[in-house]
């Protein structure tokens, strides 16, 4: 039996308790509001847990990359596929165009019209309507056409181009500024001109505190949910009880009386700070953060913290971004009460393209 | 023939002149001081290209993991070694004992009496004399002993246990604040107490173009010169024309005017910041920044920019920071005049212990 302390470090660990109630908690979260529950699996990338989240009632995946979408499939988890990402050039088409073959949905999403007569062109190579969904930038400033015209004027070419089977629009998150007022006029301007919406698909772990806002969205697409970090939690949407994956990490330096170092460095947690001020923070030394990251040292500030941990000692680390530790790391633990029950391969690791 | 043009997106390739001509000028410009060259191979973490380094001139290589040490080590690239990292635990000092076994010399570092006392330990379980450097803090806020005293107080310690053969002082990087008054005093103590120091190792790439300013140094670690980098250009040790690795992009988006999408998110380039404002830049379009990423998407700011790339469109990054490239990516591509010449496995990437 391999408990969690005989774990090398750095090592990435799931509690399972917590894993399981944030599946149930968000799957019942959604369902309340009577639209479907699509999780995006870039968080965990591993089809175990894609597995769980379909047993708990999901209606389908979300995928951003050809290469998850492909790990997904081979392991047979579902049959239903949004993938959120602009896919360009034939030797991707043709790669959409094989999975498409292999399951009994797989949607995709275009924002402008050179990718949209790709796929019509990808579509008639093989034969098959490609399911398709207008990415819309409601003012996160990302991916997404700009305005609910604009949208109009798209979904009416994937109206008329060959293979494209039209069925609603896409926005990422939720919580962007103009999404009510951008979704409010879209809605109206499809029905006057006629065309019908069956999906409108929303997404965004922070957005699930604003769900009934927007009565418009037919399903939603959450991800970083199932894991929680330091952001989930600044976001208001978890507490820091409902963070399930952890970097165990040994104190292996303690240059100063305020500073330890730890070895997971940006290697492990990633550098990403979005609107956090520092890169992580100790589960069991509230107050300690750490506000450096090398390649492999993460440089802890301990000026908060009375109690110090001491060199040799193993900690649990916070992350800031789960989504991206996932992406760093071959492998993660799952724990429960200090046994590690399992250990999953993470599968889908690394697929950018 | 595989053409650059032929590689699916996003990809990694390194210049291979550039590599070539980078190996060369650094060896030289070390070699000039008369102090020993020991790249540092986490900014390639590929055999192939530590081959290259040590048929140029290198005494020897750096590496910071143990996962990374056993990588070349069964490469057979290179008989010295220095990992320049606190090895704790019985785990850890055992892989680090086999490691020691099979090679001429594996020198390794402490900065504080925990680790000096788990290596005498392992030694002792070994039967193995352990090369150890102290290291210490020049300013950096890393790891390392804080004044020359107590350096000279963890070398006595050394110099008392069994197993640890005291060879000297290790720091990183030159360019800390305090590097030049902190060494010079060093010496002098050293020298006082009749201690000899046989090896002060510097280190880090902007720390090339200062070399002649830390006599004291009997060899000199260096990692990111090999490819260059944003951080690099922005150093002032190199220039645009010197950044071998570049990231090949496609343009999926072109929301608005001025905004581009890439589709080489953080899973690519990293977060990495540092002194840089941006997240890198388009080789082939002045003034086009990244300014911001996701993990999927890069977003150009090309506001400053009158020609502007097209949707489909591949484009050439040059990252931040390479050696987190490196690590992002199973694969890079060495390319010369636009022919893929060779395609290297990154074999130490994600050795994070």
């Amino acid at each position: 039996m391999l408990r969690v302390e005989d774990l090398d470090t750095p090592a990435v660990i799931v509690f399972l308790d917590r894993l399981e109630a944030n599946i149930a908690r968000v799957q019942s979260l959604i369902a309340r509001q009577g639209i479907g529950n699509r999780p995006h699996i870039k968080t965990h990338k591993i089809p175990a847990i894609a597995q769980m989240q379909m047993q708990a009632g999901a209606v389908g995946l979300t995928c951003q990359k050809l290469g998850e979408l492909e790990v997904f499939v081979d392991a047979g988890v579902c049959d239903d596929y949004l993938l959120t990402y602009n896919i360009i050039g034939p030797h991707k088409t043709d790669r959409l165009m094989r999975l498409a073959g292999r399951v009994k949905r797989l949607a995709v999403v275009a924002d402008n019209d050179v990718v949209l007569r790709g796929l019509s062109e990808a579509g008639l190579r093989h034969s098959r309507d490609i399911p398709l969904l207008i990415e819309c930038d409601t003012g996160f400033g990302r991916n997404g056409v700009q305005s609910p015209e604009a949208a109009l004027d798209l979904a009416r070419l994937a109206l008329k181009l060959p293979r494209i089977a039209f069925e609603g629009l896409m926005m990422f998150p939720n919580t962007a500024p103009h999404t009510h007022e951008f979704f409010t006029r879209a809605v109206k301007l499809f029905r006057e001109a006629g065309i019908k919406l069956p999906v409108v698909s929303g997404g965004g772990t922070p957005a699930l505190n604003s769900l009934a806002e927007f009565p418009m969205m037919t399903e939603h697409r959450a991800g970083t949910y199932v894991y929680n970090d330091v952001m989930m939690v600044h976001s208001g949407v978890a507490s820091w009880q409902d963070c399930a994956l952890q970097v165990r990490a040994t104190v292996v330096s303690r240059p100063s009386p305020a500073r330890a170092v730890l070895d997971c460095g940006s290697k492990v947690l990633t550098s990403d700070q979005y609107y956090v001020q520092h890169y992580g923070r100790l589960a069991d030394y509230p107050g300690a953060v750490i506000s450096a990251l090398s390649e492999e040292h993460a440089i802890v500030d301990l000026t908060a913290v009375s109690k110090r941990p001491k060199i040799g000692e193993v900690v649990n680390v916070i992350p800031n971004h789960c989504c991206s530790v996932s992406n760093m790391n071959d492998e993660v633990h799952g724990v429960r009460n200090g046994v590690v029950e399992l250990t999953w391969p993470v599968a889908a690791r690394g697929k950018v393209r």
